[in-house]
């Protein structure tokens, strides 16, 4: 998916809500155990709920991988009852040296169509260029994640005076990172470091975690990081995924996208999108 | 496996090679694309070859994850015909928050009984202690990595004067990172900068990728970077996995690890050990 059509969708849903599929099999529905892949009942019954109401759907990697090799076919089968006009993320945190890049590249761009992937970016340019070749594709750099541990690197001053995600933000362009082939992670838990990362890049759509459990506010995160295109999507997991436990789990998690939705509605009305 | 074991295992085989499985299916002898599974027929064979030369596998995820869940189903054989007195790496660079992370170290201690798996810093704290908490269970730490990539960000200088990899290794020390736990993935192509290193984490266990194809010298590592216990686990995979593409693979493979070896005990035997 191309930026123009990511656009036209945030436009025409008025949404930039991202619904992040952090399927735990020990967290989904018990009446689902019964069925033949419960992990791909449940992502199915919630896409088919929510499809009109999210732009984009972020399968959680970890979560498929820790069940083997049965969870990555899930995970295949998921991506089969995601809508095309529905953007999808690999939420895989990965990046290696070029070779193994370019293999974690087939995995997820190719052989499963997935329209993005996150990486993190610790191993410099060689890790996320074989990322960027691909056609209306896109790497998802980490920058400012929403963690406790983002303290530990990501904010640090460098000798230049510089925080690290700066550096990042910066080196990035000479990776050959646009705003039509790059995004990048912001932690909607970091209030106002959003304005600053907005200088750096202005114009880049933003993926931005930690709404919702993990304690952001989505009109802090609009009044620093909205842009004329819009230029957020922002994930929501668990608040959605889990709002009912009980067999009604599908409709009251569109309620709850519903009621994302509503909020993103009034927002990019009142910036005149 | 726990430290004691690893260096028991230096010591009897007088080795401390690691045989990277970067399985790649399109670079394997064509015979073996009969069979039934090809990459697990070529590992088994590689390993069958090999076990007694070498101390250590470390396959690297993203060739399986490249051809999807059977690749997993390959792994996971692999993981199987891999004897138990033989140290096992997952090469996935994981790092996540600290629920995504707690579910990669289930899919590789747990499910799948590597004994270490190699990790991206750049989330910090709770991307790394997930990891931990596994009886003799390792997080092997990127440090100083050996692709050109490593200069954008791992050897900047920051504002307190020391370079991000030596801010890597002391914070790490705060989340409970030790010599019993944790090992730190340093490039062989960096040369000096092991001592460097080395002045930090004096007794911890280094993995050294980028000796052979990508043009680390052996010798080098082991004047900078060999402590009282060996302390290091030094890897090489297309120079023995594709030593031929005949029929005769597994036996060429074998010569070219044997050449490792032995060179590495003439090292061993010189330094005393």
């Amino acid at each position: 998916m191309n930026r123009q059509q990511l656009i036209t969708q945030i436009r025409h849903k008025r949404s930039f809500l991202c619904i992040g599929l952090d399927t735990d099999i020990t967290k989904i529905p018990k009446h689902l155990l019964a069925t033949e892949d419960p992990i791909y009942a449940f992502n199915k019954a919630i896409i088919e709920h929510t499809a009109d109401l999210c732009i984009a759907y972020k399968p959680n990697i970890a979560f498929y991988e820790s069940v083997g090799a049965a969870g990555w076919l899930s995970l295949e089968k998921t991506m089969t009852a995601i809508p095309d006009n529905v953007f999808t993320i690999a939420d895989a945190k990965r990046g290696d040296i070029g070779n193994t890049s370019a293999m974690y590249a087939r995995a997820f761009f190719q052989n499963m169509s997935f329209d993005s992937v996150t990486i993190a970016p610790y191993m410099g340019a060689d890790s996320v260029q074989p990322f960027l070749g691909f056609t209306d594709k896109w790497a998802i750099v980490l920058a400012l994640t929403s963690n406790e541990g983002s303290k530990d690197f990501q904010v640090m001053r460098l000798a230049t005076g510089e925080t690290l995600v700066e550096k990042v933000l910066k080196t990035s362009f000479d990776w050959g990172c646009t705003a039509d082939n790059t995004m990048y992670v912001v932690g909607a838990t970091q209030g106002a470091a959003f304005a600053e990362i907005r200088k750096i890049v202005p114009n880049h759509f933003l993926l931005v975690p930690g709404v919702g459990a993990q304690g952001g506010s989505l009109a802090e995160v609009v009044k620093y990081g909205m842009n004329a295109d819009c230029g957020l999507i922002v994930n929501s997991s668990r608040a959605i995924l889990y709002a009912s436990v009980g067999e009604d789990f599908a409709e009251k998690a569109r309620a709850e996208a519903k009621k994302v939705q509503q909020e993103m509605e009034q927002l990019l009305d009142n910036s005149g999108f």
